[in-house]
C-alpha cells in the first residue's frame, strides 16, 4: 500500500479526483499501487477502470458471491422499497436470517448478535469475554489485525497504531510447520504450546487473568501459515481450560471461502465459545455478527441493555440472506474447492521452476506464495513481491500482499470464479512469476 | 422498552415470529410496546403492522427522508449493479459525498473519515482525543449514551452496562434552564461551569489530564434540555482551554433535524474539533463519519494506518448523497421549521389545558413533554407517560419517551411529515392528553 502516489503516472481526470480526495479524506488514506487504480464498475470476477479496462480481481474477498450481483442488489432494493428499520419492532426477516446463519453452525453455536461491520463484532466479543470471566487478559498472534477501535488498537500486532500495545494482552507467535516432516512438526507444536503456556501465567501473575483469546484460524495475515496438527486444539484447551473463552475471528475464513468447510474453525475439533463474522456476510452491505451460546448471550443480555441501531435490519438481512441462497444456489463451495484444486494445483506447477517461490500455501480459494531471494530460499523477498504485484495489474489481474514480511504473495478471488477466469489467473501467474525470476 | 411480551395478546402468527427471535436473537433484544409491534412495510411517515393496521411514525429519525424512499432505494440499487470497493481504490462516489458532506461545516472542519455507526464515529473520534492530547480523561453528560463499544460503555450514564464506570470519566450534571427567568438561568449557568472547571481540575488532579468532553448538543437523552445562555460555550471555552478536544456528538441533532440550522453545533458561538455523526446519515443505510480539522487527520493518519473495510464504499456514498438530495430537492429543513412551529404551538395549546404536562420542549422536529403528576407540577410521572404511549399507539400513532425519569414524551418524525400528518399528530395527542389527565 502507498500513500503518495506519484501524479505524474496518472490520468488527468484521475490525478484531479485524486487530489478532490486529499482534499477531503486527507492523503493518509490507505490506497493500493504505486499508481492508485481508478475503478468505474464491475461484474462477477470482473473490474473495469476509468480508462475501460478490465481487471480480473483475484484479491477482494468482500464481493463474495461477485462484484454488481445482480440477486443481492435486488433483494436489498426490494426491502429498501418495503421497510428498513431496527430491532425494536418485529420484523421476521432478521428471523430468517438468524435461523439460516445459525443453521451453518454447530449445534452448541445456536444465538447471535448482529451488528455493523466486523470491528465491531471483535469488540462485542470482547466484552461478553470480560464480562464473563471478570478477567481483562487477553491472548492473540504477534501478527495479526482484528478491527479499528481502542480495545483492538491495543491488541493490534500487524500494521501501526498509536495506541501502546496493552500491558494485558499476550502475543504468541503461531508455529508454522511448512516443510517440516511430521517429527519436526510436532516438536514445533509443543514448543509453540508451551509459549501459549507462558503466555497464559504471565497474564495470570501479572494479575489480569485470561478473558479470551482471538485468533484467524487460518492465521491469513500472518501469511496463511500451516499449523502444526493439533496446534489448534492445544491453544483452545488452554485457553478454555484456564477459563478464557476462545474467540474463533471468521472475517477472513468464513462463509465458504475454505471450500471443505464453511467456517474455519470447524477445520479443527474445538468448540469455539463466540465466533465474529464480518467481511463477505452482505457482499459489501455493512454487517458483522457475534454467534455464541445460549448461556453466554443471556448472561450479557441480563446485565446490559445493549442495542445497535442499523445491526439486524430488514435490509442488512436481505443482504445476508442474498448471500447464503446464491451460495447454495450456485455451489460456491464446491466451486472453491474444484478451482481450488485447480489453482493450487498450478500454482504448485509455477514454483518448481522459479527461484523466487518457496512454499504454496492456502486452501479453497485463499492461496499464498512465500517469494524468497533466489539464491537463498529462506530469506524473504518483498521487492520481489511488490514486483509481482505490479507485473500482475500490468497484465490486468490484481492481487496483494500479506505477511510479517511483506513477502506473501496474497491471492483470494469472489467465490464465482469460473475455470476459464481460473485458468487466465494461473497462466498470468506464470508469466509474472518468469518475468520476476 | 419490554424484554418480556404478554404473549397471548399477540397473534398466533406475531407469537410464532416473537418466539422464533428468542430462540435465535434471545429474549434481551430490546422491543418496544407492552405487546411488540410486527411491521411489515412502510411508506413517507406511515408504516404499516401485520393486521394491514397503518401507523402515523412520530418516533424515527433513522428513516430520515421517509420510509422506503424510492429515491435513496434507488440510487442505493443502481450503484449496486455497478461497483461497490472499499475505498483503497479511487472512486469518485466518496469523493462526491465526502464534497457534498464538508460543505455544509463551517470552513475549519474540512477533512472526514468515514466509518459504518456512530458507536464506530465516537471510538475514532475518542482515540484521536487521546493520542492528541496525550490525555486519557473524558467529560460527559450525567445521563447520556454515546455507543456500544468497551470505550463508550466505561463512560455511559444513561443506560444499564455492566462494565465499571471509567476512573477516567467525568459525568456533569447539564443544566435546565426550563422555566427560569434571564436572571435565574445565569445564576445556574454559573453554578453549572463551577461544576465543569471542578470535574476538569479533578481528572487533571488524578493524573488523567482531559482528553475530550463528548456531549450531544441538545442534550436528547437526558430529556431534551433548555441549556442556559452561554453554557455550551462556556463549556467549550473550558474543555479547549484546558487542551482538551470538543466533541460534538450530532448522532441525533444533525442533517437539519433542527430546522434553522444543518448541525446542533451551529447552534452555538463554539468551533468543536470532532463532529461524529450517524443515524439518519443514510436513511438506514449503515453509515457514520466523523468530521474535523485537517489538522487533526494529519496527525492521526500520520501515526496510524487507519482502515475501514465497508465505510466510503460507492454504495454508502450513494446512500448519502441521495439522504442529502432529498434534504435540498424537497426543502425538508424549511419543513422542519414550518411543521416543527405548527406541532409546537398546538403541544403549547394542550399543555395549557392539562395537569399532567410540564414543560413543552425541542425544536425542528424534535419534540418533548415533561409529563407530571396532576398534584405537584415538579414531579415526574412516568406511569402516566408509559400510558400516553401506549394511548397513541391504540390511535395509530408511534412515540417514545427519554429523560433521567422516564417522564419525557419524545416525538421525532422523520423529515417528510406533512401538515395534514402533523395535524394528525397533535389530535391524537390531545386526545390521548385528555384521556390520561
Amino acid at each position: 500500500m502507498t500513500n503518495v502516489a506519484p501524479q505524474q503516472e496518472l490520468s488527468p481526470s484521475t490525478a484531479a479526483l485524486m487530489a478532490r480526495r486529499v482534499a477531503t479524506l486527507g492523503p493518509h488514506s490507505p490506497l493500493f499501487y504505486d499508481t492508485p487504480l481508478e475503478l468505474v464498475s464491475g461484474r462477477g470476477v470482473w473490474l473495469t477502470d476509468a480508462a475501460g479496462r478490465t481487471y480480473l480481481d483475484a484479491y477482494n474477498n468482500v464481493p463474495h458471491v461477485g462484484h454488481a450481483n445482480v440477486v443481492v442488489a435486488d433483494a436489498v432494493n426490494q426491502q429498501m422499497r418495503t421497510l428498513n428499520l431496527h430491532t425494536r419492532y418485529l420484523n421476521h426477516m432478521v428471523v430468517d436470517y438468524a435461523e439460516a446463519l445459525l443453521e451453518t453452525f454447530g449445534a452448541h453455536l445456536n444465538r447471535l448478535f448482529l451488528v455493523n461491520s466486523g470491528s465491531e463484532a471483535n469488540e462485542l466479543a470482547l466484552r461478553i469475554a470480560r464480562q464473563h470471566t471478570g478477567n481483562t487478559g487477553i491472548l492473540v498472534s504477534d501478527f495479526s489485525y482484528h478491527g479499528n477501535t481502542t480495545s483492538l488498537a491495543e491488541l493490534t500486532t500487524g500494521l501501526t497504531v498509536r495506541e501502546p500495545f496493552g500491558a494485558h494482552v499476550r502475543a504468541i507467535r503461531v508455529p508454522d510447520a511448512t516443510g517440516l516432516d511430521e517429527a519436526q512438526a510436532e516438536v514445533l507444536c509443543v514448543q509453540a504450546l508451551a509459549e501459549v503456556d507462558r503466555a497464559i501465567d504471565s497474564l495470570q501473575q501479572a494479575g489480569f487473568g485470561l478473558s479470551a483469546s482471538l485468533f484467524d484460524l487460518i492465521f491469513s495475515t500472518e501469511g496463511l501459515l500451516k499449523v502444526p496438527a493439533g496446534y489448534v486444539e492445544g491453544l483452545a484447551q488452554r485457553v478454555q481450560a484456564a477459563g478464557g473463552l476462545f474467540i474463533a475471528d471468521e472475517v477472513q475464513s468464513g462463509f465458504g471461502r475454505l471450500g471443505t468447510h464453511m467456517w474455519g474453525h470447524q477445520l479443527y475439533d474445538i468448540t469455539p465459545d463466540l465466533v465474529t463474522l464480518g467481511k463477505p456476510m452482505g457482499n459489501g452491505h455493512p454487517v458483522g455478527a457475534v454467534v455464541t451460546t445460549e448461556t453466554l448471550l443471556d448472561e450479557f443480555g441480563s446485565h446490559n441493555m445493549y442495542f445497535n441501531t442499523f445491526a439486524g435490519s430488514p435490509v442488512s438481512s436481505a443482504a445476508g440472506l442474498a448471500v447464503l441462497s446464491q451460495m447454495r444456489d450456485r455451489n460456491l463451495m464446491e466451486n472453491a474447492v474444484a478451482n481450488g484444486q485447480f489453482i493450487a494445483g498450478a500454482m504448485r506447477e509455477i514454483a518448481k521452476d522459479s527461484p523466487i517461490i518457496g512454499a504454496v500455501r492456502g486452501q479453497g480459494l485463499f492461496f499464498g506464495y512465500d517469494i524468497v531471494q533466489p539464491d537463498n530460499p529462506s530469506a524473504p523477498n518483498a521487492s520481489a513481491t511488490k514486483q509481482l504485484i505490479e507485473l500482475m495489474k500490468a497484465k490486468g489481474v490484481l492481487i496483494s500482499r500479506i505477511g510479517r514480511h511483506d513477502n506473501v504473495l496474497k491471492m483470494r478471488p469472489p467465490m464465482v470464479i469460473e475455470r476459464e477466469q481460473a485458468q487466465l489467473l494461473v497462466e498470468s501467474l506464470a508469466e509474472a512469476v518468469a518475468a520476476a525470476s
